[in-house]
């Protein structure tokens, strides 16, 4: 069967080196071409070692890989995206975006927080939120993906259902999160320079200013039907790879923490790629990094009447380009996993 | 001027052997004897080879060190130091405590938490809890010292002033604290075995249950003269050394977060050993870490209407080891910051 | 197809989990048992939560699993697999051995560096030492494979060409070997207690007294057809996974650099899993941990007359797990990389 | 009694803020001025905020250092060193420099190696190299203290003695060096990039080219007496701290490994910051991080006749702000180990 051609702008950040890592290794696929920056014209094994032996793209430039590919990731910093997915489309290819430009229905939002207008305001009616358990029919008829970002994808996959089904209230919802410095990329600066990281815990952005929290709030609002409000801070903890959310909110009245428990459990019964972990054990990030699971524990402070929820994924994988490649599948109709079967490695 | 004769109870463990390791170096005092049940007989610097060449104590027995010190420290399981207290207190000696045993005044809490009862409840009376900041005064009249823990110390710094000035509101405390490995100690298990815990976070005790809670809410229901009830979720992250704890509350009506900031700035004004951050700035644990300081970051989230603070110390010198001796200090009449005068390393 | 039936004695330890991991995406087997001494009677999801959602295997006995599979891995302390492998091979099984029961074929060197005789002699001609490149054609046609050990893989590799052809000499060859932390097992110790091992680099086993040191004169004397003497030393280091190998040796007269290089490229051009890295860069194991890949490089130092070689793999695939399961490839006719395609991450 | 004015020149890189650090708490000295290229002009304290309470340091230039001090250490790349000092010296001030440019005694040699010839030939013949336990005479009575580099102090404290008295072979020596990532300093680079350097480790400048193998040479070649060459590799390590040295030497005939032991036990005998550990332990970097101390194991190969030395240090004490404050004190007659009392931490 004729494979699908995939390209990559922006594969020299961590973004897309993940990207195309896992897209080697898929079999209904062809990496057809690949751009970047600050490297192009040479081997991407000579930039990324890890690859030696297992490719021999060259890194092109954008232009190149639009033309050579039907499906594109891009990989890029934020605000940069719109205008190649305008050009892509156009074309009609596919577009899957790992950035923020396409993330936030609400323009207003997305000014307020970035700062800049969207230049082809009718493009984002084409696109749709990527959170694959949640929104999978509308990705199958989208050609535009807006790839969720890693912090919101483990908050909103913990609380989606519990909104939704009216479990927790609404407010006071506080969200205590920690990643790996990955989730920095691999822009040089003091706060990813070894010495000042290792050994180190650093909460950022602490008070409300972090540009996730229009996209987490976008995402609980939806489940809820009504506007919510959040408390969000990041932390960055010595590790490579992964996210845990720490979430703090309260169950409704008359709700049990057992119908809290199983409504969870039903909801992703039979999804791949999200785990309810047995009650009494505890999620840590271990279990899920250098997968494309989301494990979710589930625990009740009875002496503060506290429902707390750990959600942890891996932050470049579900967080980023498992999610990515997720999405695609859904897109094509390929296996839902294909290409993400791999487990997290016990150590 | 003759030195202070001072012994080690439970030397070889991680605590014990912090004190060792500063002890070695105050002016003031000299370690007379050291033991452990696991090594008697042996020479500390062939246990712990960072020693050598800085000392020839052997291990000795419980009773050796007794005989042989004016001031002891106990570093032991909880449960253990009771008995030797006793002793000790008949003696003329004083004792500074760094297990649980004698920090929470009341008894019912104590049974409850650590399930058993005290066996001499008269001692109890005799002893002062040691958060050397908060409760100075009654430190220097006391021969029993309960050295806080270092959760505890961590959130009661950063607490104690607000709730006392009744500038937060005492109800909706939830605290996310997160912990270097030291503190689970040098028994092995599979938490601390390397690569279950490297490149790993791991939430613990999720739910109201850990023991040090009862001794955070006694600190804070203290300040603010009635009963207060927390959330606190402790998790383990792949550092040796250091404490974050990330506490979320509400301002008061009326009280403005400068006013909230300038109570800490000037409650800690003139204490060597606690920083207020500057406004703007974040703490992390890197600046504390290696010194008995402790720093707090003021943060207000307009958006939540949320106050958040940032409070970091040294698990192991602030938060044990290092304020039993500042605790020593004060009792003993020495400067407060002798033998702990070393600054953090920058990294 | 119908799937071999293959099973896991050991698969607690972490050899034994990572086989199982890779081997519960392997499309050409079924894991149909697996044991453990310590787990007996567990849901393998229980004791590593990673494998959560993806099998409901339980740990039966050993007699369990040889019953149940037509090829066995042993995952086991050394000295434990010859009874097993014997009753297996006379049931007509094949058996993969990851201990150090088959690896040494003098008796005499086995008794002197395990302190035991065989317990059935002529078994031992029925095994094969499986270093995957170099004993291909033997590895396809015996029942019982010894999986060779992580150090003597990395080095192996390396050194076999140079000495097979006669490129450098065969005496002055000194290895300092640097291994991860799960080199020495799940097994609790101070030495991977983390408070310990992290921000630490250990030598140990200084002096000629490390138990891999027969098995690889063994390989390098095979190579040369003369015996060799090496000077080895293994420090342990603050990371999860990986084995890096510096070797200092000396190019024979009239041997050029080049020559050398040429060599070791020629020799492993057709292979999927050992690279030679392109002459000016130098390999280091993040380029080859959590792949089954061997990563070389080659320089030379004029002025000492020195041949260095920098060779890593990743200690639990390349250096256990994955090749045993190249080894099942080889042996059963699968194509030689099935199930171990996936690429190492770029961090 | 007054104290000495020291000022630091380069104070916001690595070794100067470590040195500022120190200097901070040594009662012999005050700190009345430091400089920084990027940072003047900024409190010191918001560069690096372990400092916090502790200094009002402003940033200043580099000739108001010169003005308000009597001793300078200069803590600057290579290279810019020689023009202040020569200002210095000719102002009556002491200089203790921790770059390069008064390391090598031979203008040849610097210039091969550093590319760049001397500015004031004179001025070297005025300085000492100040390896503290070697040439602690001439150290008393030098203006100029040439600071040692870290690998080369690591390296001849092991091998000086054994040089001197003729026990080893001056050919062969093989050096097998292992550093933590501060010792590539603050600049960035992915070098020392976060997810680049943790849970890897990669030898570099392989082959005789890294910039301290002169100045190893030189030491051992004045200990021998007669030149010497040796085989050099550095390895970066994911820690923070330390480094050791792995060396491989012959024993010469007739020369016993307890001879070569005892003679290295008694030159360091009355040492305070050399200690040679007991046979039968090998020395690793966590028993001397963060302390001043080397720590040295000696282990005798029999099957190889190589005897194998691990010499243990901290790159950022002992390798370099630490060894320049002991040499201070040999200048000015103070304690030896003035300011330099603290142990190394367990962990």
């Amino acid at each position: 069967m004729k494979k699908l051609r995939v390209g990559i702008i922006g594969a020299t950040g961590y973004v897309g080196i993940e990207l195309l890592r896992l897209l080697l290794t898929h079999n209904e696929v062809e990496v057809t071409a690949i751009s970047s920056s600050s490297f192009e014209g040479m081997n991407i094994a000579d930039v990324y070692p890890n690859l030696l032996g297992y490719t021999n793209l060259k890194c092109e430039n954008t232009d190149e890989v639009l033309e050579k590919s039907d499906l594109l990731f891009l990989a890029l910093p934020h605000g940069l995206s719109e205008e190649i997915a305008n050009t892509a489309v156009a074309k009609g290819k596919k577009v899957i975006d790992l950035g923020a430009d396409f993330r936030l229905e609400d323009e207003k939002e997305y000014e307020k927080w970035y700062g800049k207008k969207y230049l082809y305001g009718s493009l984002h009616e084409k696109s749709v939120y990527g959170l694959c358990e949640v929104n999978r029919e509308l990705i199958k008829k989208s050609p535009i993906i807006a790839n969720p970002g890693c912090f919101p994808t483990s908050i909103a996959l913990a609380l989606t259902p519990l909104l939704k089904h009216k479990l927790i209230k609404k407010d006071g919802i506080i969200i205590d999160s920690k990643s790996g410095v990955t989730g920095a990329g691999r822009g040089l600066s003091l706060t990813s320079h070894y010495p000042e990281s290792n050994e180190n815990i650093s909460p950022y952005k602490v008070g409300g200013v972090h540009r996730h929290i229009p996209e987490i709030e976008q995402s609980l609002g939806k489940a809820y039907g009504e506007e919510i409000r959040i408390v969000f801070t990041p932390h960055l903890i010595p590790v490579n790879r992964g996210i845990l959310s720490t979430i703090y909110c309260e169950l409704n009245e008359e709700v049990s923490y057992e119908k809290a428990y199983d409504t969870l459990v039903e909801t992703y019964e039979s999804e791949k790629f999200v785990n309810i972990v047995p009650k009494g054990q505890t999620a840590s990030i271990k279990s899920v990094t250098l997968s494309n699971n989301c494990q979710i524990s589930v625990h009740f402070d009875e002496r503060a009447n506290k429902l707390i929820l750990c959600s942890v994924i891996d932050n470049m994988l579900k967080g980023a380009a498992g999610q990515a490649i997720q999405n695609m599948n859904i897109m094509m109709g390929y296996e839902e996993n294909k290409g993400l079967e791999f487990l997290a490695p016990a150590f």
